[in-house]
């Protein structure tokens, strides 16, 4: 069920199968399962399942913040891929771009995504090439 | 008019003044004024005024992608925040955290940019520290 | 009390003092100090006590993951600090130094845990240049 | 004997074989092998082979800072592990998991140094992105 | 043409074939094979071609950026592997090392190239965490 | 001597000042002046001087890594400026863009400098955003 990465090296921790899985591990795939409304559970979880304790901790965060509130879902996951594509994590991009589209992401949203992307990520490096000190009037707290 | 760093290192090239800039430098301060509906412009683009083609190129594309597209204008400055901060550039979270906040980012919409930032962090280091493998159906390209 | 920070920018979100908390955030500061053994409580917690769920959320898996366990305080909190340094938070490489230093760290235990980053920082940057790949015998999960 | 690496896109330079290495690569070569009780040399060896001067001056290094100290040698060892994940360096990131399990990191510190990660990453991205200032009391010298 | 890629997983967005490209996408292929002198498109160009606004800016800045100047095209080229390998690129690294080569990088320069990669990482590393404040001569702005 | 940097948060160690330096760390001392042909010691070695083994094994080092040989010295400096900006190091940045100065670099140059940085850091991120695969022809070893 989990063994499909044969191309890729494999994880530096078994992934647990559902037969492998304790009970509490097991009420956190039910949960995701449930949550997602699919009887798929990513490697990942497969992989955290190793920590039990550390399982449980991610998903109520990921299902916690994940949700909608004040920004809605799809601007949340299009955080999600931002974030992941900065921080370098392969594993990460691939699956919340899949999350995205999942979500709603048109190819117009994906470019336009792509083009922030790329122009913070140049911008950034340029102020801090440059070493420019924040302007006084955006030090204080940034109030609504 | 620029000299509103005191406290802070000055930036390693000189804020080039109104007074100091070539017609080439004015012009792009005159848009960046025009379409942006106010009289100041910041330090990094006096920064990068050191350098017109850079200031043009730089300023072009700012102009190009953070118009209204498919996504909406505030969506995209709180992707620029989240990038800024995961690249880790202090001008930039500065600024664009304001920038975020004059285009309508409530204090529950940034609590939760925070809380995906923290979150996605989290998990993108816990995917490259167990090196988990892509699932093969997030493998191939992700389509609408 | 918490305005000490003068030759430095604020934060970009006010920092919360104790007669600005409310009852959900009193209680994460009284269980700071009561776990600290300390009246102080840092910047960063009256920073993020402007999200009281991301606060609580927070200061539990802090108050978790740096309990003793199978890895003694001072062994995490050396990570803490690596971890700090090469993700660059300037804010927690000096908290959590200062940190160390209360578990016990030495004169030389630091000098070891700056040698082990530097080292590490440096052949990290030669095997992506390179792009060196995995030996066959560290692909598999690493078992005790 | 170096080329078990067919999976994968190979290094950008050769990997040096035995046969291939001349006598400055071969002494460092017996060195590792003396050193680390084993007669297998990784591909991060043979790879920094191509310039004789950085393998010995890196193997140098490597030989000086890993050995046992103020810290023991599993302790530097998942500071490796921490450093490698958040550098980025999957190469890094593989062999010193398995350098940590070969030294005894247990499934249990395995879980604790994982989770120390996840939580770090998570506060020092919160960090920046609030921009809070360093606490007076933790902007001096952090001594003993 | 282009599906050279089977031991890797695919990009997220499909690799636009010569076949697939409309004019505006074709305009800037030709312009590549033209500029570079060589029938082939390198798979990040088929990549960006699925925003044909994306593709022209970047290629537009490519082509003013890498053009011979105040630094020769060997080293500009230099700089884009070390970039991309401290950025953590692996496709970026590949290519640009490859097009370090092809204009003229030797082995030594090869070797000095990642002899500063991996100096300048350690005691950048080594500068944060020790939070060292820039010297005071270091502080204004760097004049000819 | 070292006291310059009062408006900065001090460093984390002692910066050793020449009185306090003991004979190993007074002969290093020596050294960077004899080599530099200047009296200023940077604040960066005052700092390492906590550990002398760290500070002789750096300078070493850096001496050898920076003097010309297949690259001259200005580039060297000019990599160590586009390395330290993307890993983040303001002391590095400020320091070594000062460095570059004083070796040559043009005020042309350094434009040209910031402007591989941008986009080789906005190619970079679009590239891992979209998970190019490596062309095959970008696979093997780069040869001269």
């Amino acid at each position: 069920m989990t063994s499909d990465s044969a191309p890729l090296p494999p994880s530096l921790v078994p992934l647990i199968t559902d037969e492998q899985a304790p009970p509490r591990v097991q009420a956190v795939f039910d949960d995701i399962r449930r949550t997602r409304g699919t009887d798929y559970v990513n490697h990942i979880w497969r992989a955290l399942a190793n920590d039990p304790a550390q399982l449980e901790m991610t998903w109520a965060q990921v299902k916690q913040v994940m949700a909608p509130g004040a920004l809605d879902p799809l601007v949340k996951e299009l955080l999600y891929v931002a974030i992941s594509a900065v921080n370098n994590c392969s594993y990460c991009v691939h699956t919340h771009t899949h999350a995205a589209r999942a979500k709603g992401m048109t190819d117009a949203m994906h470019g336009e995504l792509l083009q922030v992307i790329a122009l913070a990520s140049q911008t950034n490096r340029l102020a801090v090439a440059l070493q420019v000190p924040v302007d006084e009037r955006y030090r204080g707290p940034a109030t609504a």
